[in-house]
C-alpha cells in the first residue's frame, strides 16, 4: 500500500509537470485490454512524442526486467515515441533516463544513482526548452 | 451497467482492431490526475498520433456536448495527434469521422446516421493504408 501510493504520487507529479510545461499527458490504464504492454504515462506536444516509465526508488540503484525493458522498447519502436524511464530521486528530484544508459546483465537493466544523478537529464532537456551540455 | 459494457467492449475492439495494423495502442485511464480531460484511446505508429473517442450508438444521430468537444479539441491541438470520433453503427461496423463533419447546434454537436455512413472513413483511410476515393 505505501508503495503503490508513492508509486502513484510519483506519477500525478510528473503530470502535473509535463502538463505545466504545456504537453497533453495521459495515464495509461491497465493494460488488460490491450495486447502489448504499454508505459505508465505518454505526453505529446506537436513534433514530440515520449513514453515514459516512472519510478520512485530510494535505491543506490535503479533496475528494470529484462522483459519490462523489451516491452517498453517495443512499444516506443511501434509507437515513434520516445522512451525515457524518469526516476524520482529522495531530495534531488527527477532525472530522465535512457535505456541505452542502463547496463544490461543478464539479470536485467540497471543504472546507479550516481550514474544517474549525473547523466540524467531534466525535463527542460527532455521537452527541447533547454540544450544539454556537453561535458 | 448495459451501456457500461457495451461501451467498453466497444472500446476493446477497436483497441484490438488498431492493434492489428501495427500501431501502438493504449487505453487512457480516468482522468482523475490529469489536468485536462483526455479522449479514450490513443493510437500511435511513427509519423502518425491519432486521439479517438469512441462511440456504440445505435440511434439515428450521434450527438458530442459542447464541453466534451472542446476538450477533444483543446487535447487535440497541444498534443498534435489527429483526433477522429470512432463510431460503432450496428450491422454496418465502424466509421471515423472528423469533428469539422458534425453540426454544430447551440444545443452540442451532431451528425446523422446517414451523414456518418456516407462521409465517414473506415480505419484503413485512417491509417493511410488505403487512399479515399473522392466523390
Amino acid at each position: 500500500m505505501a508503495r503503490y501510493n508513492k508509486g502513484a504520487n510519483a506519477e500525478r507529479e510528473l503530470i502535473h509537470m509535463l502538463f505545466k510545461q504545456g504537453l497533453a499527458v495521459l495515464r495509461v490504464a491497465g493494460s488488460g485490454a490491450t495486447s502489448l504492454p504499454s508505459p505508465d504515462v505518454v505526453a505529446m506536444k506537436p513534433g514530440l512524442q515520449l513514453a515514459i516509465e516512472c519510478k520512485a526508488w530510494n535505491k543506490a540503484y535503479l533496475s528494470i526486467s529484462n522483459a519490462q525493458m523489451k516491452e517498453l522498447r517495443k512499444w516506443s519502436e511501434m509507437s515513434g515515441a520516445e522512451l525515457y524511464i524518469a526516476w524520482k530521486i529522495p531530495r534531488k528530484g527527477w532525472r530522465f533516463l535512457k535505456p541505452e544508459q542502463f547496463n544490461d546483465s543478464p539479470k536485467g537493466f540497471n543504472i546507479s544513482l550516481k550514474k544517474a544523478l549525473t547523466h540524467g537529464i531534466d525535463l527542460g532537456v527532455v521537452i527541447g526548452e533547454q540544450s544539454q551540455i556537453v561535458q
